[in-house]
């Protein structure tokens, strides 16, 4: 056993490895299709009859993507496996496994460490995925946590981004703004708002962000035309479905689906932080109109409702364009545009 | 176009995503099996039927795996890659795609990094290894390299670390202690050793390491039982084959195959450099003696030779242990011990 404050630079690599193979459920580590996990050069996995194999890899790095002064370790270690899922769920694609690299400082305390993976291992067996294997690193400065996740596609069909057609509905699940809203209250947190009883949740949006697998199987059973997970924001997010299905949308501003508590909080700042925010994870879709009603109807049932937001229209002169009606039903068009940590 | 002195800040996420793709040889983002490559949010495979796919995962850290002052970023390209289709390589897998994650800082010439991705699509296209996209991060302080690699099996089976059994032969393809000699000189650039002819030879073994596929690909067809490939130097590597597959071994330093040159310009610490140097690349590997002659030839004819220097014995008291023959004939227990960045 380790003890509560030892260090990775005590224990070293192979210790390492083995006190976060140990934090992890016992069925997380090996399960059906795994052929070769945790120990080897490699995960061999057997992938199921006539379906593809869906790969996604996204990043946590310390001091751009968390503060630990922020976060606990096991919502750090949840996050880092959530962000992928998220992206498999975007395709409507069954997560089944993730290989996790740690780049490490060695002075992290192994017990936090083992914290990560408790935080990922719930996640992970609550998800069906399988922690098959992966790399630990040494970083000169900031901790960075790296995963490449692999699904399966049911019936070898995707949700792409580029499937979207004019008429199409334009539909979001959950609510937005509320994990750009919990960011606020961490960096602000001497504000009154972050006092409140509804600030908890706000922060937990951001920290905590629910993988949306059950819905991406749902949408592409329903026929979804189109899909992604909204990392960057809706007006991040949308921009690049437009573009790679060569239309335009129309957005309707009266019916985001933002929380109250949004609202409430922040009067002045709501509507940028479901537009532009990020880091929401909920869904971005799209569906044909006669689908539109079984789509929803499904999404209830499943305890994740989706809101219609908008739809799609053609674009003028080839060119997708992102049009918004404000509340007062005047029209202005968008400049799309991600957040980009380089600009 | 992108200038010459253009930064990555200066172009954006977005801006650099599409220089990079286009670095690529054209036959490198797309190909048949790839469904859906760079651009959406994951990567779609079709895999073979009834073949297993196998799944690495490796990072060159800077400051830690590579100094820019060092290498150039065509080499590093080439490395990044190299080191992970050697890890399918030690399994007999044949590559088939990587995605690619790159945390930069923001300061990084555009041009650099499109060399960086020249290098890295060079060998991708020799290798038959499409690029299907990846991640781009911000880093607050070094600049790192991920890559995860997709392969698939020839047959469903793979070279695995667990199947040496007492009487197989141990084997090492090309030499070893290359990559260290190139590592020490690169070290310590004014000594006299450094601006030989050789010296050029023994940096270029550390900074572009060849992943040895074809061979790989021969020793599973020729019967090899167990395999890894040589990153953490051989006392590093073979004792996790001995763990995995509960055997000892008796290796030959008389027969380790070091290349003249490195005993030459070290003639006090080539046997360290080949044993616990690392990042020879080279594979590993053991074979029942009666396959050990169809391995060698096929080696042989393919390029690159192979070198038995020991041979797998049983443990005695089930403890494995490593025991080197001396070149006076005497016998001693080797501890056991990969390098191990944080100790």
């Amino acid at each position: 056993m380790t003890g509560a404050t030892q260090t990775v630079r005590e224990i070293g690599e192979f210790g390492l490895i083995s006190a976060l193979a140990d934090a992890l459920p016992a069925g997380v580590t090996a399960g059906p299709g795994l052929e070769l996990g945790i120990g080897d050069d490699c995960a061999v996995w057997r992938p199921a009859a006539g379906e593809r194999i869906v790969v996604t890899t996204d990043s946590l790095v310390q001091g751009i993507h968390f503060r630990l002064d922020w976060t606990d370790w096991e919502q750090l270690g949840h996050k880092t496996l959530a962000v992928n899922l998220s992206d498999l769920a975007s395709m409507g694609a069954v997560p089944r496994f993730a290989v996790v690299t740690l780049a490490l400082r060695g002075d992290e305390r192994v017990e936090d460490l083992r914290a990560l993976y408790r935080g990922l291992g719930a996640l992970a067996e609550r998800t069906g995925t399988l922690v098959a294997g992966g790399d630990i690193v040494r970083s000169p400065e900031a901790l960075a946590f790296h995963v490449t996740a692999v699904g399966e596609t049911r019936g070898a069909r995707v949700i792409p981004r580029s499937g979207a057609r004019p008429g199409d509905v334009i539909g979001v699940s959950g609510t937005i703004g509320a994990s750009a809203a919990g960011l606020a209250l961490l960096l602000d947190p001497g504000s009154p708002a972050a006092g409140t009883a509804t600030a908890d949740l706000l922060r937990e949006a951001h920290l905590r962000p629910e993988p949306r697998i059950a819905l991406g199987g749902i949408l592409l059973e329903q026929g979804a035309s189109a899909g992604m997970d909204l990392s960057d924001g809706l007006f991040g997010d949308l921009p690049k479905i437009l573009a790679a299905s060569r239309v335009s949308a129309r957005v309707d501003a009266a019916r985001l689906p933002v929380a109250a508590a949004v609202r409430a909080l922040f009067p002045d700042r709501w509507l940028g932080m479901a537009t532009r925010g990020g880091e929401d994870y909920e869904l971005l879709f799209t569906a044909p109109p006669d689908r539109w009603g079984a789509v929803s109807m499904a999404a209830d049932k499943a305890g994740v409702p989706v809101t219609a937001i908008g739809e799609i229209v053609e674009a003028r002169n080839g060119r997708p364009d992102l049009l918004m009606v404000r509340e007062d039903g005047t029209e202005e068009r968008v400049a799309a545009g991600a957040f980009d940590h380089f600009r």
